[in-house]
């Protein structure tokens, strides 16, 4: 009976609503009731990725959806840019190694995110790259990539551009068609606040027009066969009803509550925390912090490992550790989903008491007051 | 409020405190809950195809499982004999020629069940061919195929044999080591009672072997990467934690109830719907009847889609129909996982009741009679 809170950046908090819709008995998927579901997901898709562009449902991780879009839209022929900043970004490049995607990899350092500048140096070096890779939302380091500025290069040089907005979407202003982004991916278990096991990926025309023009060299996450089911809102393969049955309740609560209202939610939950840490004396760690998820950099002294297991054992807060290079440096705090100001006072207040309980010297209270400034506006 | 009774061949019914289960808050993957969970599910699998072979968890449809076996196990310099008697058969040539696999397809009668003679044959005419392929319950034309005389031969011969066990595995005698299967594979939404999401796949150290040997055309379904993450019990991509939560009280209770015991109750329930078919003077449509679903062709005069809707909208029974070719030609029952005798006697009774409301000649009672006699024994 003890309460847990999950702060860790996906899976996130589900609703109680939707884990009982999805605790329904089981229906089946060859059916009108699941045709009619699909529709409307895919339609209230469209409003999540703004766009008018098909936006497809996989049965996997957020890595299906990425490897749908990367293999079917780098076929033979093209080649890839892939901004590396992170452990999401690095899983881009597995994936194009993987399917023998011509690639350049452009490491940039960990904590900041993708500029113009980044993206238009490494162009101007290489007129063969056609088509451009970034992380949005860099979940690992916490860094935020400067998408609309980018996409309008690429579309200025009539590159594809293709985004991974697994942190993103949903969470952080994406204006899929307005920018000009050619695929947008994101997961189920983030700002959607569902169960892992959806992956999402939103397709315009262009991007079409290039998976068209080549062979997919994958069957399970292949694009097209994805767009042909969906002539008949159907699947190609035996779909993950439960969760399209609490993704279709999840979008119309947040089409009803509006994007908007979430981006701004999500922006004083992460400047509330920022503003913690700042009065904590931790440092936060991205250069270029985004709002989905915050991470500081734990203090010296202070046992990275201790602090997240006392935080979760002694107060049921649990929070993300480093991956990679940042293991056991830093500890995250996710601002996504079914999460508002009162939990993230509670983490907050869990984390002074925790490193009080550590040794570690902390004014308790002090960064509740300042979080609790940020959200009286 | 109506009652409804699922007996299509996956979906299948899922047990109400297993989806109360799944309906728990959610927690993270990157826990010791999970990893003791995910070692547990492991072992019961093994437990569950009855091998020593490693047991991996895919988060996706069957599919996964099945690309994850065959871009594994058939790197170049292989060739792959894959038995065609289905839709579900066909999937697998669809795999091989996605990875540009040389294979060869058998094309065997719909109905029928791969035989030893069969891959006999074409082993004999190909010297090349030294993976075989086989379903060893096609779900869409309900047929068995002879799994265990199979892997005898391929095992003779030193050539691997991967089998399609979707909706056989739970459900009919499956005896990977003892009969001397390289690599099994099924899903959770058939005899494991789960709603969709999650694949399984069993691989051998002959198996392993082949998969060590050449490269792997896919990330998400990378044979290898899983294997690895394995060996902290984790998922290499974010697992339907949900799902593998229900996986596991779902295979703690096939363990405990004994799977002798859950292949003699489906053989019965198959052999009670097949007494009541010929009751009813309806014909069985395979020639090689699997106990894991029962086939019966519609009767002429009767139309099929109708005859599907009135038994789901007026009594609320949901039966499949044909798929490709049997389009329109058979209905399906199911005889797996959450289902007993009682609900086989209410489907006997919806569909003697439909038949008579469509005008078809029926004796009502009498395909119920019949089905209680076998279950009186």
């Amino acid at each position: 009976m003890k309460k847990e809170r999950l702060f860790t950046p996906g899976p996130t908090m589900v609703p109680e609503s939707v884990l009982l819709e999805m605790a329904q008995p089981m229906k089946h998927h060859r059916t009108g009731w699941y045709r009619d579901m699909l529709k409307e997901v895919t339609e209230l898709l469209q409003y999540l990725f703004q766009t008018k562009g098909m936006c497809l449902t996989f049965t996997g991780s957020g890595t299906t959806a990425m490897e749908a879009v990367i293999a079917g839209c780098c076929p033979a022929g093209h080649k890839a840019l892939v901004v590396e900043n992170g452990k999401f970004a690095e899983r881009w490049v597995k994936e194009c190694k993987t399917f023998g995607i011509e690639h350049t990899a452009l490491p940039i350092e960990w904590g900041r995110g993708a500029k113009v500048d980044d993206i238009k140096k490494a162009m101007d070096a290489d007129g063969a790259i056609d088509t451009v890779i970034v992380v949005h939302s860099e979940t690992s380091t916490t860094a935020l990539s400067d998408v609309a500025g980018i996409a309008k290069l690429t579309r200025d040089r009539g590159a594809l551009l293709l985004v991974d907005g697994i942190t993103a979407v949903g969470a952080l202003p994406v204006k899929m068609d307005e920018w000009g982004v050619d695929a947008y991916v994101t997961g189920s278990q983030k700002a959607m606040m569902l169960p892992p096991g959806l992956g999402f990926a939103a397709v315009n025309d262009r991007a079409w027009e290039r998976v068209d023009s080549g062979k997919t060299p994958t069957l399970y996450c292949d694009l097209k066969a994805y767009r042909k089911s969906l002539e008949t809102w159907d699947a190609p393969y035996t779909p993950a009803v439960t969760l399209v049955r609490g993704a279709l309740l999840l979008l119309q609560g947040i089409k009803e509550r509006g994007l908007e209202s979430i981006w701004a939610e999500t922006k004083l939950l992460a400047a509330a925390t920022r503003a913690a840490a700042v009065a904590l004396g931790l440092k936060v760690y991205a250069r270029d912090p985004v709002d989905s998820v915050t991470a500081m950099v734990v203090p010296d002294g202070v046992d990275e490992a201790a602090l997240r297991k006392k935080m979760q054992v002694k107060h049921g807060f649990q929070v993300a550790g480093g991956q990679g290079d940042l293991k056991g440096r830093i500890i995250r705090f996710s601002h996504m989903g079914y999460v508002d100001a009162f939990d993230t006072l509670g983490a907050i207040a869990a984390l002074e008491l925790t490193l009080k309980e550590l040794g570690h010297a902390v004014k308790i209270g002090a960064g509740v007051a300042a979080a609790q400034q940020v959200f009286a506006g």
